[in-house]
């Protein structure tokens, strides 16, 4: 019943007023695009998401996928979308010239992944996932490697995977046990199980690439020995021919949302014909993945965020026509009802979705940026972006994810009983959204890799970078009379994240590393706040410079609208790391001294 | 999967320990009764909800209610159900002895109706609905009316329902249409639509009995004008045979859970010949729908907790069986998984679960206590108990409604991949809860009722006594050393809800009612987290007592467990009143001055 899932007017505040994606072009990698190349660019990832992905939306959800003799049949509009995404170049799109790709920066590919997520997500996994592989083996596999796989994924023709989950071993990877064995013939015999594969197998394309984590025979114990196969579902035989690579698909999980794409079981070498091809050296499988890995949870917020958008804009569009009750300060009942929208609680609830997945689209615009000048730039201004890049991936991961489903929940809220129905999309949105704190690191994972290993790298050198992104933010802002407020509450809040930061690294030197990462979570969550104000902060002062170069009478609502959006963060949003940091100075080792037998009755 | 969903010590703990559910046997109402039978009952309850609910939980979800032929199918085992609790005496559990009832202690009364909820919330809608109306007709109804339909509902024959909503009128009730045209024969013919009803048709009852909101011609306009009526499905003819009474089934919905109870569309009327009978005065039907709508919130909180009872016990048991990872201090890969369990993390997240379903729990049993005070106490005593339940009803409906999703959504995140596929129940726990923000009025129109009608109401009076009881219970909890630090952080709390609730009624004099109820769920959220602190106290007392009287080392744990419960609720749960508090005096009238169009693009 929606009509809108993006809004371009946002899309291209963001892109050329706040990060002004226009400036990479005087880099010579960049040199070739230009503002009208980039508006065509999106303007066909509209189209492509309105035609092709938004009006399966639900038909992919009701139709979910099923493990029908050996192979699991998905939607049959997943082939076509292969095709399109091939043949349109959106797999490519971040792929250099050189490799025929369309070599977009990262803000405008990330943008337009965006869009597609926010039409129809588990449609935009199929390409997306096939993309990240692919990348993978561009980056760390041999010349034949390349030639085989990458132009056939690049075309849509097979599917990529992550193969990493076992059914012993998710979040810790390092007891995984699918099985290496070395030939002679160039290739390794692989052995094992992988569990809750995204597109692990389906019958919209001619094959499925796994990149797989395996341990050679006789590896080192641990992460230090995982190492990196690409594992076909059917591999090439000597006449040409595609023939079966002896992996099984031994089911496929039935879900709570997500359901447009399967989520698959494999079996590796029940016949000991499985053959996998190392990727880079051996041993090294987990550096080589954690770079699809890193892309992944930015990948995943950004689907987060799509999503949560799209909610929005269905929920808004309810409020609008839903009429309903009238102002508490008009309580005559001969008047008429009034549309929803206009009661405060439902703008509060309208506002607070709008914070959420705007400042989180702002972020992951930013970390796209980041990306980006890693791209452009060499030596110390180089790794200055990956440091701010590392630091920022947990947070761009988790703060969509979590937040995301607050969102989507009000949203669903907005439309009353509705809501709660499926001849509404808000429903779907609240079952397909809870994945993302769980796929590719849950929240609690990412609270540990940003306390446990990003604020403390290089001797706090990110933690530092970061502080001070954050300060010349806070410095600019403070240029604009109607910003000073909320500079200064940023300001505040970012002195509370030095102490409280200070705080919890004394404990892991006197406590040792539970006590220190036992709220890890928690202060993801703080960081997190502070990160997404930070970028409010950076769209008001786009808004400001907006308005004082004479923006258009045609823009004044929706600049408006930002402020107001701002200002709702600032006074609700940002309050909540008051609580926060009360408890994460708090020290009492809580959660470590708690037995599970405590649990008990 | 899961095997347990209660509690039994907890609940033997709250009724005994805390609540003392034995001092009402000293009032003549309750003197028959006695902790054997307490015990008893209890016990039936378990088994009940063991041996013929739980096992059907799954079932009820998966083959949802449809309207087949002008009726709506639902799962077999409902008409076994209706006849069991009927038989069993459930649906008169709190009916009078004179009435051939139990006569039980709301206390026990309303902790079986949560034990059958926790084992299938679905499935114990239908007694618990049937009850309601019943209680609605005996309360207001005549004899003629009680002598018809209220027998046949308490023997689970008939089917009762509460029919409010209507297509243009869900929060706003002021607005229905159903038409109620008086004749000479006795009765009123009905004309309208009704939405939204839950068990409003099946086929597991001879009957269903409407309790049905509408207005009688030339009635006064918006609430003022509201009658409330039986409308049966069918009627009993001069024959005594069971005819159509011209109710339609026109529809039954699909929803996002809560799927074991059919929600059902209802035409009457459509052929001139639906009757209807008035309960109570004309144009009084709200006041009656109130007791009913009260009773019904409250239910709606208990319930919710309930559910989030049940997927904390299923989340639990999976954490101490599944094994993965090893303690952060302990990162040798050739140690053996730990139990989930261990990690700190993951006991954050269960002691999470735990401070919401115990801390809601005790506080739906304070209200039922309160229940009991009215039925026991006269004058001024009965008047303090009514007007206590008024204020903690919107709280009793919405905390759990709203923490219960949070709490439900952690125990899902506690599987990981596992908690979002259907092979664990956490998946439909967390769709089922969705909908208690939303029915018996929204968490909008609660935080409404609290600040804008029961925290202003007598001048003060609810909310003066409220005041009291939890400084009562602060003075109580300063007698316990280990207790005074907790006490000392409510108390503190409470002054801060002081001073905020007098700030807003200031507000609501100087600007008026949309302004001071703009963040009215902010307030209501506000309060609840008070609320439940003060339930965590009064365990922490209980605890103390039973410490301090020599405990039986057998319940070591589950002290040890609910202290460190408390400390969890005041150490992360309390603090987040920190950052409401700065909003609800900010006082900046942010969302009355957002305008729609600014929402634009």
């Amino acid at each position: 019943m929606a009509t809108k899932f993006v809004s371009e007017r946002n899309i291209k505040f963001l892109l050329y007023e706040v990060f002004d994606v226009e400036s990479l072009t005087k880099y010579e990698y960049y040199s070739e695009h230009n503002r009208k190349m980039f508006d065509m660019v999106l303007k066909a990832a509209v189209k492509l998401g309105k035609d092709l992905l938004f009006p399966i939306f639900e038909e992919m959800d009701r139709n979910q996928p099923e493990l029908v003799n050996g192979e699991v049949k998905v939607h049959p509009a997943v082939k076509t979308i292969m095709k399109e995404f091939g043949d349109g170049g959106w797999i490519s799109s971040r792929v250099p010239f050189d490799q025929d790709g369309e070599q977009l920066p990262s803000m405008v590919a990330d943008i337009c992944e965006f869009i597609f997520a926010a039409a129809n997500y588990s449609a935009n996994a199929y390409p997306g996932l096939t993309f990240g592989a692919s990348h993978l083996i561009e980056s760390f596999g041999s010349k034949a490697l390349y030639d085989t796989y990458v132009p056939r994924m690049r075309s849509g023709e097979w599917q990529g995977t992550m193969a990493l989950t076992e059914p012993e071993a998710g979040s810790s990877l390092s007891d995984i046990t699918t099985m290496a064995e070395p030939t002679t013939e160039g290739y390794y015999r692989i052995k094992g199980q992988k569990i809750f594969i995204s597109a692990g197998d389906h019958d919209g394309v001619a094959n499925v690439v796994h990149l797989m984590l395996a341990k050679i025979e006789g590896a080192p114990a641990g992460v230090k020995g995982i190492s990196l196969f690409v594992v076909p579902k059917k591999r090439i035989d000597e006449k040409g021919d595609l023939v079966s690579n002896d992996v099984v698909s031994s089911g496929v999980y039935h879900k709570l949302g997500y359901r447009g794409c399967p989520i698959v079981q494999l079996s590796m070498g029940d016949k000991n014909d499985c053959r996998g091809w190392l990727v880079g050296e051996p041993h090294s499988g987990l550096k080589c993945m954690f770079q699809m890995m890193n892309e992944a949870r930015i990948g995943v917020g950004m689907g987060a965020t799509a999503m949560a958008t799209a909610a929005y804009y269905a929920s808004l569009e309810y409020t609008k026509t839903r009429r309903q009750g009238r102002k508490v300060s008009q309580k005559d009942p001969s008047l008429s009802p009034i549309a929803i929208i206009e009661h405060a609680d439902v703008k509060r609830m309208l506002l607070f979705q709008r914070a959420v997945i705007e400042g989180a689209q702002s972020l992951l615009m930013q970390c796209s940026k980041f990306v980006d000048y890693q791209k452009v730039l060499t030596g110390e201004e180089r790794e200055k972006y990956h440091l701010l890049l590392e630091i920022l991936t947990p947070v761009a991961k988790s703060y969509p994810s979590e937040m995301g489903i607050q969102a989507i929940s009000q949203g669903l809220q907005c439309l009353g009983g509705s809501g709660y129905c499926d001849d509404y999309p808000l429903e779907q949105y609240y079952r397909d959204c809870r994945i993302h704190p769980i796929h590719e690191g849950t929240t609690g994972i990412q609270g540990m890799d940003l306390l446990g290993r990003k604020v403390i790298m290089h001797d706090g050198q990110a933690f530092l970078l970061y502080i001070n992104e954050l300060q010349s933010t806070i410095k600019a802002a403070r240029k604009y009379k109607v910003l000073e407020k909320y500079a200064g509450e940023l300001s505040d809040a970012l002195t509370k994240l030095e102490e409280i930061t200070h705080h919890l690294v004394s404990i892991a030197q006197l406590q040792g590393p539970e006590a220190f990462l036992a709220d890890a979570t928690l202060y993801l969550e703080f960081f997190g706040h502070i990160t997404v104000a930070w970028q409010w902060l950076l769209q008001g002062i786009a808004v400001q410079k907006a308005l004082n170069n004479g923006a258009a009478k045609k823009d004044y609502n929706f600049y408006r609208g930002k402020m107001f959006t701002l200002r709702y963060f600032f006074g609700y949003e940002l309050s909540k790391t008051l609580g926060l940091a009360k408890r994460l100075v708090a020290d009492d080792r809580l959660t470590v001294e708690m037995q599970p037998e405590y649990f008990n009755d």
